[in-house]
């Protein structure tokens, strides 16, 4: 990746500014509101939980505010398909709420975009801040949509970096915990809050700058070792599946042809993750997990695997399948998430007609 | 203009169908509802009333519903000033209500879009069913970038006619009135209802395809005889100018050498053209006009134009100004249309998320 691409200077900076970023959350949390969410398109898996959950988590029992956006108009961008949608943005919100995204401590909103008209009307005046160019040249977008194999791109596609813009600025969240990937989006997002506080708001602005604050979790492949952890690549460990289901997929997982197990991520990628995966649900470090494990070979390295998880996962899933049995209120959770950012997206609307010279 | 650009046939097949539609609209105007509307770039003048204003009169007086959206929004893209938006509504406000269009009969809506987010959200679903290069191949939309002299086109221009689409459907508005390079938005928006219910709704269809009413007024030159009515290009006579500021703009009125006063279009466009609005404010043909006036020549011409104009816009300037004095009022009638359009949006859209299977 080009190191300039941020716009905010190198990457190396970035770095830097979301290390001090980290350090002030702790510090003061009631300084920030963080924006975070996915598209619906499938169950998180352990991928998921050690990428971007216990992040949400983590930063959810610092106190600091946090608005969940399940992004249901984005998964129609590069797909056509959307019988499963609502389905998917069940499940997703029993995946935020088993690990822990407890939206009664009342600074949780989890909410699905297509309810919050107030949001998706900032993509109007957002629009008319971009050039085309400037959505031509998003590297990001040029690679999923070279990912995706569409024939022909969608206007949806092209612009939904600008509508991801509204999804962070309808309710000023200040705070963005991003992946290096999704940086070119973030930055467009500082881009459209920078430039209509220019234009519209320059004696007293509406839109902070989102803040990027970057992953520290290591990249989780697949069980097949060779890309990343994907549910349509059939080699991941869904965070709802059974303890046997785990315990079958882990069986097929692919290794190599030493018997004696090492931490080699570089030569033995497949063996590294595998005990990357140990490593995050035990806290013991990769190396010592292959030392443990010694001559046990593939099958010792497989067996400890997959209790290491299953016990890992146990109280996660259980409360899954508690929370499960009351879909009722996993609905009303998201209701009540929608009911929140309607209210906070109109008060931000309020603003934004009075700074464009709208009002009646 | 290609005659195919309409998409459903040819232009001659588009006027035989809105001549049926303008028949079917006076026997049975409970079956339709007409969405029109402006931006508001300023207020309007008597090219306006000829052309569109007296036209969504006619459809009000047969007891069509009529939508009027004042899109707000849409100024930005094509200019950056937006220092006198809200004072244009209110002014755009007052020429409808002083024109005729009546919201007290519970079936006239105005209001400003910004007001609307439910209209707004339809953007995002229409979007991904349209692709950048049809998008592309808009000839309207080529003609405004050249016309406004846009150094770089914002994101906003580019997918204007899909908001226009929101603006249209939001409603579920089955007639346009429309005038022919507005055809190609208008094609766009059936497009875009056909796709919608091909994809998402194929047993239950939620959009109508609107028809495009054409006009059948005349086209008004500026008072400098060469180009279209324009406020922008200092030849128009504002409906709401006084009657000393109608008399003095006509007296600096374009004619030509010749005395005796005749009507011929194509040889004396500038006489004809003043002829042509005493007999849009009289009813007596141009010809018959330019008879009685002949060799009284063009200072005969401007008086008698002078007089039928301001006689013909007494009692829209009497009303205009009784109407100017209760501002307060006209706000109302834009909040109470909001609300309409909010409610009528809202229920829309409940519609569009069942079809497309968002709902939680």
């Amino acid at each position: 990746m080009n190191t300039e691409i941020t716009g905010s200077g190198t990457y190396e900076a970035t770095v830097e500014r979301s290390k001090k970023l980290e350090q002030d959350l702790t510090v003061h949390p009631e300084n920030y509101r963080v924006l975070t969410g996915d598209r619906p398109t499938g169950r998180l898996h352990i991928g998921h939980l050690f990428g971007s959950l216990q992040n949400r988590v983590r930063l959810h029992n610092l106190g600091v505010e946090t608005f969940i956006v399940i992004a249901d108009y984005q998964v129609l961008t590069d797909r056509d398909s959307f019988d499963k949608i609502s389905d998917n943005v069940r499940q997703l919100t029993l995946d935020y709420m088993a690990a822990g995204l407890d939206p009664t401590d009342g600074k949780t909103f989890i909410f699905p975009h297509s309810y919050v008209p107030e949001l998706n009307q900032l993509l109007l005046p957002f629009l008319t801040l971009v050039s085309n160019a400037e959505l031509n040249r998003n590297p990001t977008v040029k690679e999923e949509i070279q990912a995706s194999g569409l024939k022909s791109i969608n206007a949806g596609m092209y612009t939904y970096p600008v509508h991801q813009a509204a999804d962070i600025l309808f309710c000023k969240g200040n705070v963005v915990p991003v992946g290096k990937d999704q940086l070119p989006h973030l930055e467009l997002t500082r881009l459209i809050a920078r430039r209509f506080n220019e234009k519209f708001a320059a004696e007293n602005p509406v839109f902070p700058e989102p803040q990027p604050l970057l992953s520290k979790s290591p990249m989780i492949l697949g069980l097949d070792g060779s890309q990343k952890m994907s549910k349509s690549r059939n080699n991941a460990i869904m965070l709802s599946a059974t303890e046997d289901e785990t315990a079958a997929l882990i069986k097929k997982a692919k290794t190599d042809a030493e018997r004696f197990i090492t931490y080699e991520p570089e030569r033995r990628p497949e063996i590294a993750n595998l005990l990357l995966l140990i490593s995050m649900c035990t806290g013991n470090t990769p190396e010592a997990v292959a030392e443990h494990i010694g001559d046990g070979g593939a099958g010792q390295l497989k067996k400890l695997l997959t209790e290491s998880i299953n016990e890992y996962l146990r109280p996660f899933r259980q409360k899954r399948t508690e929370l499960e049995s009351n879909m009722d209120y996993v609905r009303q959770v998201l209701l009540d998430g929608a009911q929140k950012a309607r209210a906070v997206g109109a008060a931000t609307l309020e603003e934004v007609r009075a700074a464009m010279n709208m009002k009646i």
